[in-house]
């Protein structure tokens, strides 16, 4: 056997098998071939209806040929973040950095300790915060969350989150997130999928984490937002400052709106927890085609907390999970998620 | 040999091979290695300066280990589009579109002849037109491009660009995209950059062509954009109505704030032609690192249009290229692309 001839064919096969893969390779990576459903992509999922139907949407809209496929660059999935990506509970995270951020502003401004509403949120005394009213809550925002450059704003951010801890697990916030919904990100995306925060917290506080987090890139974080105004600083340069004005409420009927102006297009797959997601839920179902509207609902009150109608509660202080809108998601067919039954473990740390 | 073993070895190493061109494949699809730079991916261009700096900086930021590396998610290149990527004489594309609408819309509504401005539009007198002001312009502008749903819309508009042709091409204005920047917009697409078009046009309505024309997706283009508002029409769809209330005046220093609110980073290239896009040049070229900021240049009144200091004019009806502006970008080392000089050929249809 002539050897050289061998590796002659070897060579060209190798470059053909090259080309091949590569191609197939790519396609891959844009969605272009069906789903990719290896059987352990959310191995924190029980076995059960909201695992199936999942499984089951990803499939059908990413088989070529069938009457549900979706081409590649309309693969939009939406997820609120408070509440749907990781714990909301006692208080939102931002609202408590901005609370810390008040203490650290009042170091070098003593007088905020005299003024209301910031004298009742520097008491720390947690029934007097709760009971400020709206605007009482905007001024604190606005202190924290304007006046310095989009560079500082993302800086301070970094800095609190490295040092921040939740006070019942005893670790930074960023380790809340929800394993088995980190697992539905990375399964979306492995079949094509653009995935979406889509969050009534503020934009610029979330992107400074999602990219580590969830691996979603800051363009992909659609959230309440304020404007910036461009300027120059002392030496000429150019700089973004963030300024009060509010842009984009992304709440509610908020959500499917600024999914238009952010997105411009209307996502195949929604999840939410709450009746801030209700809208964008219903919009997405109400798209052509296969569509997945997926409310998660906190039962799980030894592991996470149960609020909601898991408590009988039509309301409560943060993500309002109503009986209505649990009863509307029944009607419509949305797929309701429980966590105590369809989550084997909650956080990675477990 | 035994003929098994060879292709029990075969067999593996193909598996081998498959894992290791998949992974290499999916590194350069997601820009993971260094420039990708074949002599012709740029062959509207003329070998020149603006070619060199193009290829310079992108083999610059693409080299792994180089001094100017850029991470393939921070690659964000933002362009400009009426006379940037196409012809914006002798007005926009999209007022043109306004004009036409008008007249359908008079159809319907034979007052709209009654009404000024409306009447002088539907006149078609083009002198009286020029002198319209811009709040009567802003009500045209009202009338065509608001009021209805985002999905009517994008159909009016995607009728239009079907059968409306450019006077002096007699051919459709989506043909006067300019073929060198659509090979540069694939160079940097396959070095690993995000592509998004930053216009003072209309959001809405760039997004319903710029896929089809330059391979831009909808969520990749910020324009200026008025709201819309969710509701629900009669038979209970959720529905989005284009209203007035003005979002993002995306032009000039609406440029940068509009790419921090959409985009959320700064782009590392930006590409523009008028005084309207200074601030996004300004802006992108103050970043840390190599940046490019690249500005074309209407000198070529025979193949398109010369206007600005071409002709010695500081300021024409669109597309302001001011004295000041050229020599501003001279001093502070922009790159001036001549369209006369540095381009073979201007359309693909040549």
């Amino acid at each position: 056997m002539n050897h050289a001839w061998l590796a002659g064919i070897a060579r060209r096969r190798s470059i053909a098998t090259l080309l091949l893969l590569a191609s197939l390779a790519v396609s891959l990576v844009s969605g272009g071939v069906h789903a990719q459903a290896p059987a352990d992509a959310l191995p924190s999922w029980n076995d059960g209806v909201p695992k199936q139907a999942i499984q089951q949407f990803v499939e059908a809209t990413t088989s070529i040929g069938g009457a549900n496929f979706v081409p590649p660059e309309e693969r939009i999935a939406t997820f609120d973040q408070d509440g749907t990506l990781w714990v909301e509970q006692p208080m939102y995270t931002q609202v408590l950095y901005c609370f810390d951020r008040l203490a650290e502003l009042a170091k070098l401004k003593p007088e905020l300790w005299q003024i209301e509403p910031f004298k009742t949120v520097l008491s720390g005394d947690r029934a007097a915060i709760v009971k400020l009213s709206l605007p009482e809550l905007d001024k604190v925002l606005v202190v924290t969350l304007t006046g310095m450059t989009v560079e500082d704003f993302r800086g301070e951010v970094r800095d609190w989150l490295a040092r921040a801890k939740d006070p019942r697990w005893k670790r930074p916030y960023t380790d809340l997130a929800y394993q088995p919904m980190k697992e539905l990100l990375a399964y979306l995306r492995t079949n094509g999928f653009k995935t979406y925060i889509v969050t009534g917290g503020g934009q610029d506080f979330v992107r400074v984490y999602a990219e580590a987090v969830y691996g979603i890139p800051p363009e992909q974080v659609v959230g309440t937002a304020t404007g910036v105004t461009y300027s120059y600083d002392g030496l000429g340069n150019p700089i973004l400052t963030k300024d009060p004005k509010l842009l984009l409420n992304d709440n509610a009927a908020g959500k499917p709106e600024g999914i238009h102006f952010l997105i411009g297009r209307r996502p195949y797959a929604a999840f939410g927890n709450s009746t801030g997601d209700r809208q964008m839920l219903e919009y997405t179902a109400a798209g052509q085609g296969l569509r997945l509207s997926m409310l998660l609902f906190h039962d799980d009150g030894q592991r996470e907390y149960a609020y909601g109608p898991a408590q009988g509660l039509s309301d409560t202080k943060v993500g309002t999970f109503t009986q209505d809108l649990y009863d509307d998601a029944m009607k419509k067919g949305w797929t309701i998620v429980s966590m105590k039954a369809d989550w084997k473990r909650i956080f990675a740390f477990e």
